[in-house]
């Protein structure tokens, strides 16, 4: 099932997405909470008629660097024998069709197209085999960097961290096993060039991996999402871009990129 | 005032702390949101007879890294030349009392005293003249690291977000100026012994600096808190230690720490 939120008439609300071509697709209104139980309403509104918000209002956001080996080493970088994890806060969360906002402070923002894994239970200390038990299911983001900032800060809260860095969307999709999110084709275009394409079945260390390396540290909370790392391809936007990214089985987020000044 | 926050009889209050004596003072319960208007009830409480909580929730934790000096020169750093900032997670943050736990994966787990900075209001973009507006209050902190993990992982998220890392507390005072933040006295003991005295004055980047810099990238939300840089002095914490931070015109901010295995 795909799961959006999204606001209409001023209310939001969470919608079961039903029907395959674009501009055909109709949400199905639900009632609960999609973390918990909940019904759908069979009250139903065309998808172009509401706005769509980041699916999930994550507490935080954890992402791994380093997790496909080629763009570590288009980075010029080792690969990491272990994990590593930066976070995201949710000041930086933006939902499809939202603005990429250049920061004042940075003249180099770049995409990165990756799978995000949306938790579904409060969690710490997750064995392997329940990991597929704490997922809710899966979304794409783009795990926007200010790459000059990136380079010449130690930490990246700033180069990651702005408002608008973490698009999340469209929908999260609830259908996929942890074996099948493993094995996923994540693309990426700019005005509809294609600059990035990977597999999931390329990470270095799979979902179940990222998911017991976290916990092993910190408690995750129902709508948190851990960022899997971006394939080879990374590079700039420019104002008026529209960067989308794509993952096999779940849809397309889009975003445009605003640069000010 | 000093505003606390606490649970009584399993309810969660904010209360105004009065008296000096540690076991004489009282909590005038309040009537709505500190961040917001609110006034004092009349009905009091002992402290000792609840249960003291973070004094805030925050939504992120803003820290800074590297801005004393000695503390830069005795983990054998450079001092750098702008700040830098990383994330700790809400679910980091414990109150006065709380256990600090050694995560599974460290066996060196540091103190690290810090002056907090509590936000008021919700900003982006602060020039330095309205950093005195979004500001709510002051209180202590330590800034927890496992300190072998923080070597070994380029990114600091787990050295320092595991659960546990965040103590704050008591509480927020809210009747220090910027100007006399800026220039306080933070020590810290293990066992009563001192490990780490510093001035807030010693501080490479001032509150105000700081408050700049991070929201030049991105929105601070009423209960953020932004962690100002620890002087010189970190060392490991063993298992039943009591370490106390104690900041001038704030208060102290005691916790005890448990190793498991």
């Amino acid at each position: 099932m795909r799961i959006a939120r999204f606001s209409i008439d001023g209310n939001v609300a969470f919608g079961a997405v039903e029907g395959e071509k674009q501009d055909e697709l109709v949400l199905d209104i639900i009632k609960g909470i999609p973390f918990a139980d909940f019904e759908l309403s069979g009250t139903k509104v065309p998808l172009s008629k509401v706005r769509l918000l980041p699916p999930v209002l994550p507490n935080k956001v954890v992402a791994f660097g380093r997790n496909y080996a080629d763009h570590a080493k288009e980075m010029g970088n080792e690969v990491p024998e272990a994990p590593f994890a930066f976070f995201k806060p949710s000041t930086s969360v933006i939902g499809p069709g939202d603005e990429i906002r250049y920061p004042s402070f940075s003249q180099e923002v770049h995409h990165e197209a990756e799978l995000a894994v949306v938790i579904g239970r409060m969690c710490r200390e997750v064995p392997r085999e329940r990991v597929k038990d704490v997922i809710f299911g899966y979304t794409c983001a783009n795990d926007i960097t200010a790459r000059d900032v990136q380079k010449r800060e130690k930490q990246w809260a700033r180069a990651k961290g702005f408002d608008t860095s973490c698009p999340l969307g469209p929908w999260v999709e609830t259908g996929l096993d942890v074996t099948a999110a493993n094995d996923l084709t994540v693309q990426l275009t700019v005005n509809g060039a294609q600059r990035q394409l990977g597999r999931t079945s390329e990470m270095i260390h799979s979902i179940e991996d990222l998911i017991v390396n976290i916990t092993e540290a910190m408690t995750l909370l129902p709508g948190d999402v851990v960022l899997t790392g971006t394939p080879a391809g990374v590079g700039p936007l420019h104002d008026g871009d529209e960067v989308a990214v794509t993952i096999e089985g779940i849809g397309t987020l889009t975003n445009k990129v605003v640069k000010r000044g």
